[in-house]
């Protein structure tokens, strides 16, 4: 039964296929890797395109590995498990649908192929009999999709709160201890490499999307895709807002959300204020943590580095290890992403929480009654009021509440008639309060 | 090849198997579990003690599925996986060995078992090929044992730091914040049964040198047995040295350390004083946390419930769930235990670490130089000493310090020689400073 050998195809040679490349042509670790396997890793051939060939990587490896022709690639013997870490929608989808449909296993660090495509990928996977991995996507190399799909499966997911991408991380824990503003924190996350020189895909949570659109599906047995997602960035948090979270006792992180009742779950991507005593709050920098909730586990959180070469690739060798496994005992697509029938997703109009509302208003008597009523009419109670001495310069005066819970559609009702009081200047900022433990 | 259904036989039916039973009696749980699987999962026979038949759970069993019979157990037809949840050493060892020879794949809750015989229990797996599951052995629910056999298979794990007894991080936690004693604490813990009325296996720390066994063969790939580990529990910790802690920027704490080098492990269980700044400080109560750092993945932490019926049956189905799959796919026992040669145990005595020591002495001149003279002999520096006002009760002065990092021999010769030093009343505690970011 045993096969002598498998053989990997890997494509791209960027910063985590690079790494990966480079863990495959280590000794040590191909010994152990193999050890594990029960039979000899080969990595085989080397899908690059051409500026890759100028990577100071791609001349320490045999030139006969490498090839830039995609035809080249796939008709290469031998390759069991096509391993891509190219990166983006396309052409990564074809390119997997490919592999799958010639029969190879896959494994892929793309969350946005996943995201989007990951139940028409599990079906044609299904179809061919064959695996398909993708722990790198989410996460990095912290152990996230494995325990959903095998340590977790007993359980029914009540929630999912998760600080899942790194860069917003970074930005929100130096506007939080340092007291600077989002251009400042942005622009020194681009000074060290944490952000991108367009950082739109970060900042406006479009990653977190992706992510919890994975962990989601696999949590709750249904199809969520990325535009089911609520999803709103951090671009609009202020050091005040940070100062005031800070004197009402919470804590402000970016959270991916996932929750499920009977009939129909919940996801949204949002800036939020937590509690500042729970461990989430605690979670800074670049680091990442999933709190998950099951009717039997309980509370469980998972934390680590998202992303980075080193850790993504550790994932990504072990799903070779697990697919080369497959490739050994001829074992079929398993039922990860098989979605049940009959989980709506809620629209986020009937969302119900608690909010903050950061508001600079006319500096005169009445304001704060003209602001209760309008939030009364829509059925929203006041929990606490912080009202700042009035602003010298701009002769305005600035108003912070919280409020008890609350429906989302009452609120943004009431948001846009508070914007059109008279005494309104401007609605500065309006966060949701999670209410989690 | 596929089975029409696989058969379960379970042993026990304490606080985790009738948890375990009560699961594979829901119907859906049981559909969700077949689903996954890819067949029908039964529960075939329960081998319980007259005991155990008193049970209210027991009424609810089939009673044809219920047996106090040991040949009856294992005679009986299409039992494919034996799930043994008894606890402690014997007779489990010998029904699992019986399980395997039988050519049974095997789930186990047992921590000592897996502990003191994994090595052998999994060469008999080998033989047999057939696999071997342990996973609610360490942390309950907390997925563990898979990480390290599947997720960091890339890794070399360079330390493992875990809060892996919840009944101590219970006393641990309420001495910190309550300021009680020890008794006080562990009183309490009982009330809520949180811990045993014969508490001696979780304070001493003796459960957490099992656990670190299992989590230290597996991340070094050696043979660690609870024998090798060094061991010290939690009984000589007194309010003062909470405040002392405290004071200094610490939090104390119960840790199973585990740490790799070149060509040395060193795996000790004892209290340590950790920066309190630190994720693992905030772990609180019942709560579990085991942080692991490897050479690719970085700083990884997996955190939950260690402990209860419900955290733990989310582990034992899911392991449940794995080996129907290698039924299924007639999948041997891979390769999740197999040492490698050439790593030896360091003996305490060669730890290097920073000490802190808090001593109760007469209240005279020159008491401070005699205890630096000593220390200084050993080739310990100090680094900072507290010198609290003389009891006015017991006339006698309070003096605490902390050393720089110094080797364990060394701080063992000079412990003994301050204890002759005629001014020395006592030496109240030492403990630990653990170096963890």
């Amino acid at each position: 039964m045993k096969k002598a050998s498998i053989g990997i195809g890997l494509m791209g040679l960027g910063v985590v296929a690079g790494q990966t490349a480079r863990i495959l042509l280590d000794r040590d670790k191909v010994r152990i890797l193999s050890d594990y396997v029960g039979t000899q890793i080969e990595l085989r051939k080397v899908k690059v395109i051409a500026a890759d060939l100028e990577r100071p990587l791609a001349k320490e490896i045999d030139p006969r590995l490498l090839t830039t022709d995609e035809e080249d690639f796939f008709n290469t013997k031998d390759i069991d498990i096509v391993v891509e870490a190219i990166g983006g929608e396309n052409p990564p989808f074809g390119y997997l649908k490919r592999a799958l449909r010639s029969g190879r296993r896959i494994v892929t660090s793309n969350k946005e192929v996943i995201a989007k495509h990951g139940i028409e990928l599990w079906s044609l996977a299904q179809e061919n009999n064959v695996s398909l991995y993708y722990e790198a996507s989410v996460g990095g190399g912290i152990p996230l999709i494995m325990p959903f799909q095998r340590d977790l499966i007993a359980n029914r997911i009540n929630s999912i709160h998760a600080i899942i991408n790194g860069t917003t991380n970074y930005i929100l824990t130096r506007m939080a201890k340092e007291g600077v503003d989002f251009s400042a924190a942005l622009k020194k996350a681009q000074e060290l490499g944490y952000a991108e020189a367009n950082p739109r895909n970060d900042v406006e949570g479009i990653d977190a999307t992706y992510k919890l659109a994975i962990l989601a599906s696999l949590a709750f047995h249904c199809q969520v895709r990325p535009d089911d997602i609520y999803c709103e960035g951090i671009t609009k948090l202020t050091s005040r807002d940070f100062r005031y979270a800070s004197e009402l006792g919470f804590a402000v992180k970016l959270l991916a959300i996932g929750k499920q009742d009977d009939h129909s779950i919940q996801v949204r991507v949002h800036p939020v204020f937590i509690p500042e005593d729970v461990l989430l709050a605690e979670v800074d920098g670049v680091f990442n943590a999933v709190q998950v909730e099951g009717d039997l586990v309980g509370k469980v959180i998972f934390y680590g580095q998202g992303a980075g070469a080193y850790p993504t690739s550790s994932a990504v060798v072990a799903d070779i290890a697990s697919a080369a496994k497959d490739v050994l005992y001829a074992t079929g697509a398993g039922s990860g992403l098989k979605p049940e029938a009959g989980k709506h997703i809620r629209p986020m109009s009937e969302l119900v929480t608690s909010y903050y509302l950061r508001m600079e208003t006319a500096d005169q008597p009445g304001v704060l009654a003209q602001i209760s009523q309008v939030l009364g009419t829509n059925l929203i109670s006041i929990k606490s009021v912080i009202q700042k001495e009035t602003n010298a310069e701009t002769g305005h005066a600035e108003i912070v509440l919280m409020t008890y819970p609350a429906q989302e559609k009452a609120m943004q009702t009431a948001l846009s008639e508070l914007k059109r009081l008279p005494v309104m200047v401007q609605v500065g900022n309006f966060v949701r309060v999670e209410d989690i433990k």
